[in-house]
């Protein structure tokens, strides 16, 4: 039910470093929400040189820049953990210091967010939802984590 | 006065495809909300290789991703048939099942949102909003479709 | 605090244009909210040949295109300034008429930000917050212009 952007510059992340962040990230999610993590996608940018500035000038220094937008109807407390966790999965997983962390979160009401096709469900309601789809759909969906 | 931006892996899409979805998006949106067609931007987004997962699991499988912004003010009924109606554009267009297709819709108070250099205005003042541009960019505007 | 995505064109804008535009929307940022220039994050995406459609053809005209996110909390008056001081700075920098400018603010409350791996705080609370920093995080910052 989340998307979850991540830029930073082009080469800054290996393969392996995308791979650990996009699941971590979806743990996170999963573990702030109690949602199922099939329905996390993370997506990287890779931002080319001279294309990234910060206070007006061309940034000289590590960053990495999360954007993530999330069914609106949590906590504050759940989007707070949420933050402080992908801030530093991010630290760890790309071995840099939370300063160079920034992350956004955005809210869309579940009735304007399709996934797999269908419009999600409130908050709470993941179960019918789920019960609901084809018996092609939902296998497919437990596929995928 | 909306921007609509389709994610898909590079080479996914056909420059044909990519065509047809960005003319049936913009007769999508006109459809369900009234507003004309060149109000409608649509921006593709290629994904690389290894940059996209789900499940926190590298993508397997047929995945389009369209996240639009629109103008704050519509119904839920307008919403619903605007979700509907791309959902089913892209999976006629790309040729797949609509089980491989995201879509999120953001909102924004037109008083956020300025195109042709102009801020937007509500729904339903789009005819004086148009009388009130000059002879110049008014004709590029109906130039645009 | 805010973060605005510039869209034009593969090619479209010199590296000496980029430079500018950055620098002048941190200072037009700064300008209409007060909030410090370290807190602006310019971001460039380059538009591949064939990815841009507008009113469902293809873009054959100029066209930039500015997607903001900054802190909810801001006057009307305050965003007014802001869009009308950015499709300025556009239209100045790319040598373009204001026509060809696009321009989305999307509002984030300051609790779902993180900037420098710190939860931002709410507008006029910038100095206690800067002065909860550490000595290094600080003077990372400051040295940000």
């Amino acid at each position: 039910m989340p998307t979850y952007i991540v830029s930073a510059a082009a080469n800054r992340l290996t393969a392996q470093m995308k791979q650990e962040i996009a699941s971590r990230i979806t743990e996170s999610h999963s573990g702030a929400t109690g949602a199922q993590g099939f329905f996390a996608q993370v997506i990287f940018q890779d931002i080319a040189q001279g294309n990234h500035f910060l206070g007006g000038r061309p940034l000289n220094a590590d960053h990495i820049y999360v954007h993530g937008h999330i069914r609106a109807g949590r906590t504050m407390d759940q989007k707070r953990q949420l933050l402080a966790s992908i801030v530093s999965v991010i630290a760890d997983a790309a071995t840099t210091q939370s300063r160079y962390v920034w992350v956004y979160l955005s809210e869309l009401p579940p009735s304007q967010m399709v996934e797999y096709g269908k419009v999600l469900p409130e908050p709470g309601c993941e179960a019918e939802w789920l019960d609901a789809l084809s018996t092609e759909d939902k296998a497919y969906l437990l596929g995928r984590g």
